[in-house]
């Protein structure tokens, strides 16, 4: 979809690697250790799926400049999640070793080295949108990014997620608590990114509302696919162990709902998206596209 | 010191702990868990010397108007303080059982909610700010205040001080070494909350460089004085175990130049940061109070 002269994702995606490149201290700079870490996570072969729908909210709203304004934000989110799956992973926390086919930051580094690594990553994420040179230019827009962005990673949102993740490990969840837990670790960075993507590149209110009511059920709808990938897909696809939530005890979507009642939700969902996108007309494109891809990924 | 009109240390202290009681989720909130941790260590009897800084160089700027504009800042400061101290005490990193004379986070709770409460204290310090009623109004000396902050968290300030720490323990440190160390771990949080403080008050250019030249010599000269008191003040004053630097084999400031010299060093320093204050007049009185509090205290 989308005109020829517009980008695809594959392209945008090289521009996200790159941005985030830049985003980063070298690897040579003191502190060694903790730079490595950080670029190591980092760099571990991620999608770039919250970015990439950062982008896609921008260009919707205005375009190749709206992407331009929110290409510090992208980056941002993806350094917010780098630094949550560090976490996560801890031995306190969920235990994983490996993370997309690799051993995890704690296990390629140390404990020590992964905790401060993923204080720094959040630290640089808010850094990254507050230095940018759009900053100077639309201080009022930067501001609500922050804000935005600040409350999706707090207690009501991905932290809140997380030890409500933990509270459940081996206890029975209700179907409303497995939907907060959905909504809150992984929906409220999703929802974050879009308005985000959105807000620096000047969306106005009703925007802002079309691109809140895309990205709520593709956050929901991302999860409900990760549950079905994580009892479907292969070790090698998946880049981690499938079955692991269910061996661990923990509620997912498929465990209280069927593999196929599942499916079919998550295409409602990505159908309630695409619908919210109307008065973007075409420029919409790169969120059609994503949503399509969210639902379809085999991994 | 300072005109009869004008509020003492004692009154801003209150002052301080009744922002950062609204500044918090009540206990009661979901994640209750979260927010009991991250309000036991923020409560946990802490001297508010960080917030003080940066209200008294507000002061020294622009009177009670300008303390007004810094109480956002002066929590946030606040709450990133806390947030390093629970990271740092975890098993991983420094592994302290005590702190301010109670148990530590991690052993009032458990590792998982110590971590996500230090990652809830981060992202809220910068929340905090973002969200406050003087962003609207001067958004790009918020701007410049979350610029401050973000720098003084991290590689190049807290992080790198406390991975650097980590790594000399139990391996000599040169003299250089350990003013790093120290420039970083302490001395960049207590320079970015007196310049901080002065940029949210509307500082000019020469009254950012006056009160770098007093925070500088006075974020030493507070790590200077917390190396005497860590092998001459019993534990009861000191709220957790005296000598414990040394015998983790760390080099202290007065393991390097004995405790005479790091008396007349702290002395020193206090003159020079005083120094620095002499454009501001008598509206710096508090920062000259605080820089004889700090280097006379017993604590």
């Amino acid at each position: 979809m989308g005109a020829p002269d517009q980008p695809g994702l594959d392209a945008l995606r090289r521009g996200v690697d790159a941005a985030l490149e830049r985003a980063l201290p070298p690897e040579s700079q003191w502190p060694t250790r903790v730079h490595a870490a950080m670029r190591y996570s980092v760099f571990a072969g991620g999608k770039r799926i919250r970015p990439l729908l950062c982008l896609a909210a921008a260009q919707a709203v205005a375009g190749e400049t709206g992407r331009e304004r929110a290409m510090p934000f992208a980056c941002a989110v993806e350094l917010i999640h780098t630094f949550s799956l560090i976490h996560d992973d801890l031995p306190a926390m969920d235990d994983d070793d490996l993370r997309r086919g690799r051993p995890t930051c704690h296990k390629a580094f140390d404990e020590a080295t992964a905790i401060l690594a993923g204080d720094a990553l959040q630290t640089r994420a808010f850094e990254i949108i507050i230095g940018a040179p759009v900053a100077a230019g639309a201080p009022l827009a930067v501001l609500e990014g922050l804000a935005i962005l600040a409350q999706a990673c707090g207690t009501a949102g991905l932290i809140g997620g997380q030890i409500d993740d933990l509270k459940f490990e081996g206890v029975p969840a209700t179907p409303d608590d497995l939907e907060r837990i959905h909504r809150t670790k992984t929906g409220a960075l999703i929802v974050a990114t879009v308005l985000g993507g959105g807000v620096l590149a000047g969306a106005s209110a009703d925007q802002k509302a079309a691109l809140k009511a895309y990205a709520e059920p593709i956050g929901l709808a991302f999860q409900i696919v990760d549950d079905i990938l994580d009892v479907s897909a292969d070790a090698a696809a998946l880049g981690k162990t499938p079955g692991k939530d269910a061996k661990a005890g923990k509620a997912t979507w498929v465990s209280l709902h069927g593999v196929e009642a599942s499916k079919r939700r998550a295409e409602e969902l990505h159908d309630e998206a695409v619908a919210a996108l109307h008065a973007f007309g075409d420029e919409a494109f790169l969120l059609r596209d994503l949503a399509s891809r969210i639902i379809h990924r085999a991994s």
